[in-house]
């Protein structure tokens, strides 16, 4: 085997990447005839007149003659831009570019990237709800807490187009399938499991409350920000907090992990340390996913405990949490339902399919791309690789079914 | 031949190539390989923290590492939809996704078509200068007078990049393009033509505007909006109207028509009659653009004048003054040469190298595109034909040498 690339080496193919032959990732085609300049009068004047006039008789039209119907808007300020911080709208662009190619590669889903430079949560939402127009849905992206809570809830509210924030419900959708067949594996059910999560940003919170939704008990989860467990004598909690502070005398994660079934990081890496993994109980479930370096790496896990199943955010280990596997499908099954909003019983149909599609034998194709040779349902294997044919299969025909009868 | 279609046929032609085989002209593609994990680490996480840090650095690097530096907005808000009036934003989706088909069937750039629904022109304004980091250029369209005006003002100001009002000054250009050749097929100047324009809109002003920047006099030029001539006495006036303010006894049209060299309409069919022609100077110029219907058929006013120069808007008499002409190779020029700006001086260039090029000789693929066996510049030729090669390969760069430098 050749030697890895080395760091600056990975930096440089990056950068090629974007750069060659031309800049960025995406490029728009007119999908009709436009060769001929009888192609150009159905396409612009006079022809376009007629689908303008169905349109002002009729919104839904829309969807029968433009790309409305098929087209997700990933937007973003650019104030939480992977794991990098506040970075501003312009330097989000590469990320955002990058969620449209993955929703194209994995569910046909055209994107427009459109970076935000708002100057309060405000004017973001007045920005967005007034380009909705355009859309058949909104992804919401890289989006500080707590203002995103704030800004997903009132789009939601005004917009009649599904508004999906990833890193919150994307993001929670692949942690309960994730842990629901961890759970599974180490024989235990989620409605007994004495659960610790680290982060209480858009991911940790979305994550907890997605578990409670699917029978999770709120008493068995403790919830940890950078000030420690949060518990009900905390003054300092935002209003997205406050239902998860609970009477409790720990205060340090250590103190919280102590017999934990469940570690779900989301937060920030080496924050877990050997010792406190080495305290939770029996078959525990450790995720750590903060990226690109965990909470606490595998390696050091694996060390102090051999009945472990451990997922993390990276390729390079077993059982990663990637959203992936959530957003290009939940959207499909939306955009194909026209679902008027993605409900929760739409997220747990994801988690549903997701977890149940692991369960199922690996098919060669996909042992192929993995350069694989096995691959069953276990402690390695919880959730389903993203290049398996079967998620655009079975995840968006799940969600559909699950959107509610809106007319 | 077979019998032309009629307006029924026609009309399902236009919805048919809409709807099928998939609704709407746009698609995304990635531009870049995505088959493997291994690209989606280059396109996604974790590589894209790369161009990401570049730009956080040096936000010209966006011009790098995204498709900004190739990307325009056709931004509408429904207000003024072709001749059709305000039929708001989502009616509006089919036209702007045309002119994203027309910039990349051009001049090979890629549009995001962006319908607002806003509730004041401020708003617009806000909405799109939040949303302006996205993109390379602005292409603002369809938006009403006098809104249009204070619209682009104020985006023009705020932004660093091209804002560039294509019912303005996109139309401005190919009419001065024409006229001038007009001008010159007649044996007349721009210095002396006395000039009659119907219409006091977006188009209107902003073609008289420009006239008058390459030498047209402002005492020679009456224009004449829906309660007639613009004169000193006019109380009514906003203030884009005011500067073309004449002290003149004349009031209605027929009265600014007597002895005229030029009329440009840009208002409405049928408003000019044969009688209106006949009083006009020896070899006027008649461009009558209203659309589908003009001012005044062709044949009608050919019937009273056999020493006329006509244009219309239409594709079925000789002579159109097409849009296409203007706004795919003016932002090509534009965003080749960076350019924080669309001034008055590139306007003009693309004007001369249009007005240069319809004097050229014709190559035989142009002839063989529009099924011709001959054409050269005289009468029935004053502007290029959209499907000439030579547009892509002299406007922009004419327009991009024209651009300032501002380093």
């Amino acid at each position: 085997m050749s030697e890895p690339p080395s760091r600056s080496e990975q930096r440089q193919a990056a950068l090629a990447y974007h750069e060659f032959p031309r800049p960025g990732k995406l490029a728009v085609t007119a999908t009709k005839p436009c060769a001929t300049a009888a192609d150009l009068t159905l396409a612009y004047s006079p022809g376009v007149a007629e689908p303008v006039r169905e349109i002002a008789r009729d919104p839904n039209a829309a969807y029968r003659y433009t790309n409305k119907g098929n087209l997700v808007a990933v937007i973003s300020d650019g104030s939480a831009i992977l794991g990098l911080g506040n970075l501003g709208p312009l330097a989000s662009k590469p990320v955002m570019e990058g969620k449209a190619v993955l929703f194209k590669r994995f569910a046909d889903i055209d994107v427009y990237d459109i970076e935000v430079a708002a100057s309060s949560p405000q004017h973001f939402i007045e920005t967005v709800a007034a380009i909705a127009p355009t859309f058949g849905g909104i992804n919401l992206e890289d989006i500080a807490a707590p203002h995103c809570f704030e800004i997903e809830k009132a789009l939601t509210e005004r917009l009649d187009i599904p508004v999906f924030h990833d890193d919150q419900h994307g993001t929670a959708v692949i942690i309960c399938a994730g842990l629901i067949n961890a759970l599974k594996v180490q024989g235990k059910v989620l409605e007994s499991a004495r659960i610790v999560c680290l982060g209480a940003g858009a991911a940790g919170l979305a994550s907890m409350n997605l578990l409670l939704s699917m029978g999770a008990r709120a008493e068995n989860i403790l919830l940890v920000d950078s000030k420690g467990v949060i518990h009900s004598g905390r003054t300092d909690l935002n209003p997205y907090k406050q239902p998860f502070a609970r009477e409790t005398d720990r205060r340090t994660l250590a103190e919280a992990m102590v017999g934990a079934d469940v570690f779900v990081g989301v937060s920030g890496p080496n924050l877990v340390t050997p010792e406190m993994v080495r305290s939770m109980a029996p078959r525990p479930v450790v995720f750590a996913l903060a990226n690109p370096d965990p909470e606490i790496r595998p390696e050091a896990a694996h060390a102090v405990r051999d009945d472990l199943v451990m997922a993390t955010g990276r390729s390079d280990y077993p059982n990663q949490v990637n959203n992936v596997l959530g957003f290009p499908f939940i959207f499909r099954g939306a955009l194909d339902a026209r679902a008027k909003r993605i409900t929760p019983p739409m997220l747990i149909a994801a988690v549903h399919a997701l977890a149940e599609l692991a369960q199922e034998p690996v098919p060669p194709e996909v042992l192929a791309a993995y350069g694989l040779t096995a691959l069953s349902f276990g402690r390695d294997y919880i959730l389903p690789k993203p290049f398996d044919p079967r998620l655009i299969e079975r995840v968006p025909p799940a969600v559909a079914a699950a959107a509610p009868c809106e007319g």
